[in-house]
């Protein structure tokens, strides 16, 4: 990281600039209020930073250790004297404001009815974002892998739905991006794009996507520990693209015998992520739970917790579900969990305050 | 798990059980509104169901493949129609009803003057019960293990302290059993006795403190499944004693890099337990965390996922603590936790009604 | 899985392949000497076995409840009435005959001086097959990701160089293909693909590795249970590439404190998936430990487990190496552990065929 | 630690332990060839280093960071310029010698005709010590708890059956000490005591049974990292007890989906141990498989990574056993599996050497 004079030209930071590229580096010019901190993104092991430091203009260059250093709140509180959120925004719908959002839809799409009709239902219940699967991530080969799998034809026709869908019942709509090859093609249709927990560790599709200049829902492996989730983020923001959503949805059980959850919910990964980046941290309940009877507690726990939304499967007769059928929950219930959460969030954000660690 | 037949005599269910001891089993007898259902405990292997099916007054004979039918819901419901979950009460606290209740006060006991400070503070912060650790589980044992590892008389003296502080400001009063033979002592001057998450397995230890008639607040293993917590729980109320309170702590994280807490707390696991048990359950964000600035987050997470109270380490001068000192927080921090807590509590309990799942 | 009569026409398996091809599936018609099976590829339920079942020709459709049925032993047992291990052959290379396979070179390939030397030297120490990584995946973007990804060029002279030094030493060569859009690349100049820990959940990446038509060394994540591991090589199997050769290189660790190694390596999934799978399994014992002071011991192991291979990182000077320095071995080191393997492989091959189970 | 000069006087040893006393504190006097140092066992915080660096004789006082310290080898290297790794002997019977050592038996003791047919067997296979577990440590108390629960009477004559087996087919004999309450009536009848996974991180149990003055096997919990093992394994050495066996039978499996072994063995345990201790290792393959089909690779594997000696769970016939019948290998699996790692343990040792890492 390079610090320069609150006094330095815009030649000279362009020299700097210059002088990074050389060595095959990039080079994320941050402009703040007091000075101008430039990041370096790439192998550092290229550049010399004794040779950096001398160069006309700067004040400091420093090796940042922590490797997830363009998304931590302690390198964007350094340039400007800001230690601010970000917000993601799309449209009218703001993630990491005030008001907790709400991400709600099939898990995957089946049929224009099918969505059609849940996404009426979830925008009464009071839903801020739309999503649905259409290319699935799944353990067996042997399984339904999403209307997007059967051919190009038809996941273009299922984005299409969702496209519309969202564009009728006024939500930004998001879906899960699994293949490099589908990036293009999916980023025509949808406002988020989604990667799923399975391929947080895919460092060439999170630049494939990230360069596509959409948000981008990221979610966090289930072996995963938060360092490792945290470094791979930075590889999204690393091209560039600011408007990451980070969603913790479970990571693996520990113990021997029956397994009650599909995978164990780490909350206070929440609270740990805002301290550590500026980047909003939501929560997938579904996945983690497995099981539709803990989404109402789990969901309240959350947004308790300080989480800046929820991200929920719905369908409105979940037994039809063709995949994750046991998790899903009605629109019904998705209105109570809504309203308990916003009265939660309120109740929590007014106390917090209060305290001072 | 015998069932009597709803006309069943005492002559025939005394028959039943003598029986059952004649194998070297003890027989658990539940009078119930409708009928009297008899739970086997020991090794269920030495005897013969289906000849206790044939004996005068029973209605059927079935092994129970759960291997907690003692404190399962489902085992508690099967004899007189009712399905309540268990209010373990001590004086005015009733752990485990509608409201939460909030077990504080310092990791380890250091002096009288250190002990009557934070339970002073900490009742006047809200707090319902006293805690204070005397004998100290540590990796180490080059560290400070206690006042009561220091000998009898200091045990003593320490115990005295505790019970002392906890009639003074109106709270009973909560100490660690850590080993059998220090069981007894403890015993004569607390109200409850907590069984650490290191001492799950120690089945021994469990016998013998379920045998001492005092309510048990009992802690949960890093490493524990569910089903093994529970099973280990199971061993405390063979001993007849179901005066148990279920404690989450956290569990051993999961993935690679630096760790941002010492457990990771799992919140699914109080509406788990809560469907499959009886038994209160509450959770102890301090020793999860491990950090003080996640302890408010953690306990409105708690709250919210539906558990019965926190147990929280406090200390009016966290930095001085000799253990855990990075993990206490303030009395005033406690006072606004509980005073968010409550409300959190409210809203959840009054919304999760309306929802039937 | 349609299980044919012995006395099934062409024309009626062709029937059977056409009814499944209808549903969108695909069909993998396995012609032993007994009888023909074909296994379904896709989503079962969009077919109706009992359907299948009433065709002419088959005799039995039916259910396989385990989600690798391709890759599993049982299943190829079933139409040949033979239990064979596969062997992947490349040139004189057998994997999974009767002589252990040492894979050996550096982590990452960093000039075409340091990949000649390094092979030149394995191959002297008795290696067989030569590897050297040109795309590495990394946990952070500001670390060094292999040659392949300073651009194109790069990218295609470092291939070049690993082909080159493959033949000069007389050893096929392999390595990582860590996105789809290097597959293809890459497929041109190696004689076996590399699937990554990280990228063993990545289905798009795995089919398209798979049509390439070359063997695939497929590695388990550290995340992953056997049974997903084994889920995940069927997606491979199910293109119709049965040459995969497995790799276990270590889960991730339990238990709190100093981490004395990277990696848990789980040599109890040897023997478990050579009882499920026909597949060859290999051990990478360098990524595993991550210090060099443990390669000689635990691959020692590997090999007394029943491994058909191993792969280790070696450097002649481990400390120059670019990444992963701490971990990589001699190749003195390297002679010594083949020795010692081959001795070991011996003893255990001629003893465990006298033990039954 | 104090680390005395070369020249210091009885009369100034004495004088520094006396000073470590009456802190509260105990003194480990290891007077070596070339010097004498003394290891403080309790609480250090308690004592003042700078204080006792000035004391006479004294050359200098310094805190240990590891929390093993007195098991370390570092530590035992420090005094004596001898970095000896240390061989507990019973009778004939040395363990971390040259040769590996083998312990088999039953799971349980369950009849006196069942005991000495197994003894007289394992003897003939090969054995070097027999094991036979009387007090059980159990999920469920619901099953059989093994002969010593019964009462004391049984518990007496299961024990005197032990020790009796084992002098008359020339065996050691070890059996499992579960509770403290247990730990001196244990102590009257047999050579080896062990204290199982479960009970790990019970102190006070690890106190008691240290004290006994008899070898002490001591198994890792399957929740343990290494530095936890090795912490805990100080507090029987610092009861004075230096006759510690470590035993690594495997920990918490990683990963969703089907269980294949009941634990994960983790063998590169083996030599992180040895770098870190001096004390002698050994493998239970047994309880981490937990199926009998994979004793046999696992036994050599463990050999190869360099144990020095197995515990083997043995039934004549493994159908009929009360516990853990699923995981029991017969005789004639175990002289087979005996004969394959001692030419195992031959091979690696010998070229072991020849690597210096």
């Amino acid at each position: 990281m390079i610090i320069m004079k609150k006094d330095a030209t815009a030649e000279e930071i362009k020299n700097v600039v210059a002088e990074i590229k050389k060595h095959g580096l990039r080079a994320d010019v941050s402009r703040g209020e007091f000075r101008t901190v430039i990041g370096l993104v790439g192998d550092e092991s290229k550049i010399s930073f004794a040779h950096l430091a001398v160069l006309p203009g700067v004040k400091e260059a420093r090796t940042v250790e922590i490797p997830y250093k363009l998304i931590s709140r302690e390198y964007s509180e350094l340039f400007d004297g800001k230690d601010e959120s970000r917000i993601v925004q799309i449209g009218d719908v703001r993630i990491g404001g005030e008001k907790p959002v709400f991400v709600a839809g099939p898990c995957a799409v089946e049929s224009k009815q099918q969505l059609f009709r849940i996404a009426e239902e979830v925008k009464a219940a009071g839903a801020d974002i739309l999503r649905g699967g259409i290319f699935k991530p799944r353990s067996s080969v042997h399984s339904f892998q999403g209307l997007g799998s059967l051919g190009n034809e038809e996941a273009r026709e299922a984005l299409g739905w969702l496209r519309e869908a969202g564009r009728k019942f006024g939500m930004p709509v998001m879906t899960e991006v699994r293949g490099e090859m589908q990036a293009d093609l999916i980023a025509e249709y949808v406002d988020i794009l989604q990667i799923g927990a399975r391929n947080m560790y895919d460092q060439d599709l999170l630049g494939r996507v990230a360069k596509l200049g959409k948000p981008v829902l990221f979610k966090r492996h289930f072996g995963a520990g938060i360092e490792e989730f945290l470094s791979f983020s930075e590889y999204i923001v690393a091209e560039g693209n600011k408007d990451v959503i980070l969603c913790e949805r479970g990571i693996l059980p520990v113990g021997k015998g029956k397994g009650y959850t599909r995978y164990t919910l780490d909350l206070a990964a929440v609270p740990v992520i805002q301290k550590e980046s500026y980047l909003p941290v939501v929560v997938d309940p579904s996945h983690a739970a497995g099981r539709r009877d803990l989404i109402f507690n789990m969901s309240c726990a959350a947004i308790a917790a300080g989480a800046s939304g929820l991200a929920i499967e719905v369908h409105y007769n979940p037994a039809e579900a063709k995949v994750d059928a046991q998790q899903m929950i009605t629109p019904d219930e998705l209105k109570e969990i809504i309203d308990t959460c916003k009265k939660i969030s309120n109740t929590v954000k007014t106390h917090r305050k209060k305290v001072k660690i």
